[in-house]
């Protein structure tokens, strides 16, 4: 099978242009086929709050009113992308910027509401993964925002961590599949405190030896189960590092296997 | 050859809801293979207002400094855009929405400053008609926003209505290519205050009886000159009129052929 490497970005990458440059730089580097995922960070918030209206969150996660869904579709699918996609073209990366509209590409479901109403909120239902391979057999680069479709008419918000696991778990039925998730860390740390403890491999046992431990906890549980879900359906491996991973010189960094 | 049509709608069908309904239904139902360019209209100009960003024009032409670039990006690229495509979808249209940067598709150069500045405003210089082919190929609908890029990384404000023409000159080298410019008109009139005075056919001889008539001039004289030269760059024929000239019912708009 031929090897799929999916990269994620988060917010405070896209926030600072001479980061974001580099990373498009890194990027454009790797050899074979390839799909950039980005979230859009605080952009979403300080325009939201530019044009007066105001971010309602809930237990850390936004609230997506109709209102918010606009500010949403206009900064990570206008602004953030389309800037990306014309910097990757600098870079002679073949860009093509995409929601999950685009293509057909991700469907999701608006999330019941059951306590909180998240408003316009998506969960992924379906990635038509022959529809992204067309693009990429065609030559093309996919970088998609965190928007998807509900196949109705209605742009739905959606977690881009998610966006990513459920994009690879589709492309794994095609590609030998990995994740590169890449945040402010150099890895999943042994002791929080000492950036220098960081745990380069992960399998299931010792997943289970750490959670025992009690060494993964608050905001890296949720990324972690996030990330034995996707492996367990079919995705080969998921790196979770600083940008510098995508380089061949930096092995410092968490691999996560089965 | 294979025929494509390329329909461009403006501003005013996008400002109503149920219009921009009505007009993607219709969109949806032609046959073969096709591709929709749209302008942005008013909602730039509001967007940018409530963000306290003044529009500043110029005999009539928006000046696109930076500020109003990223509104620009945000409305016409997201907003806009993606909300046409998730219709389209809704629609059973297969659609991808489309800056210039995004495939690569469609290079401009930056306006050089003269005497006026305008700014962000892209020159169309390329046309990468074989990487449009190959998304049509795929399967997919392109879905053109009025933005292009240089290639450098920059997007760059361009007018749809040449976006249109040079896009169709573009593919005219692999298909035999109609535009239908659809407007608030019923087509190029006779007799501007009637209605019913609709010129059912051009060409370059009528054309040239028009213009020495007189009654070719003001907003039409631009238009219609666009569309000669695609015509003489291999474009086959140009349709104007309102969206029903895309049902096979009404016959009552204009057709411009060399």
């Amino acid at each position: 099978m031929e090897k799929l490497s999916i990269v994620k970005i988060g917010g405070n990458i896209i926030e600072d242009q001479s980061s974001l440059k580099a990373f498009l730089k890194l990027f454009s580097s790797i050899e074979g086929k390839k799909i950039l995922v980005h979230g859009g960070g605080k952009r979403a918030t300080s325009m939201a709050s530019k044009l007066g209206i105001e971010s309602k969150m809930v237990n850390g996660r936004r609230i997506t009113d109709a209102e918010t869904l606009e500010v949403i579709t206009m900064v990570y699918g206008g602004l953030v992308n389309k800037n990306m996609v014309a910097q990757l073209q600098a870079f002679n990366t073949n860009a093509i910027g995409l929601t999950g509209a685009d293509v057909n590409s991700i469907v999701s479901e608006k999330r019941p509401v059951k306590d909180i109403d998240y408003g316009f909120v998506g969960d992924v239902k379906q990635v038509n993964f022959k529809s992204v391979d067309a693009l990429m057999q065609a030559g093309f680069v996919p970088v998609f925002c965190a928007i998807t479709h509900d196949g109705n008419g209605q742009l739905l918000n959606t977690n881009a961590d998610t966006i990513t696991s459920q994009l690879a778990i589709g492309m794994s039925h095609l590609y030998e599949t990995s994740i590169y998730y890449c945040f402010e860390l150099d890895g999943v740390l042994k002791d929080i405190n000492d950036k220098n403890s960081v745990i380069k491999h992960i399998d299931s046992k010792i997943y289970k030896d750490l959670l025992n431990e009690g060494i993964i906890a608050d905001g890296m549980l949720p990324k972690l189960e996030n990330c034995f879900n996707a492996l367990q359906h079919g995705v080969t491996t998921i790196n979770m590092g600083n940008i510098s991973m995508l380089t061949k010189e930096n092995d410092n960094f968490t691999r996560i296997t089965l």
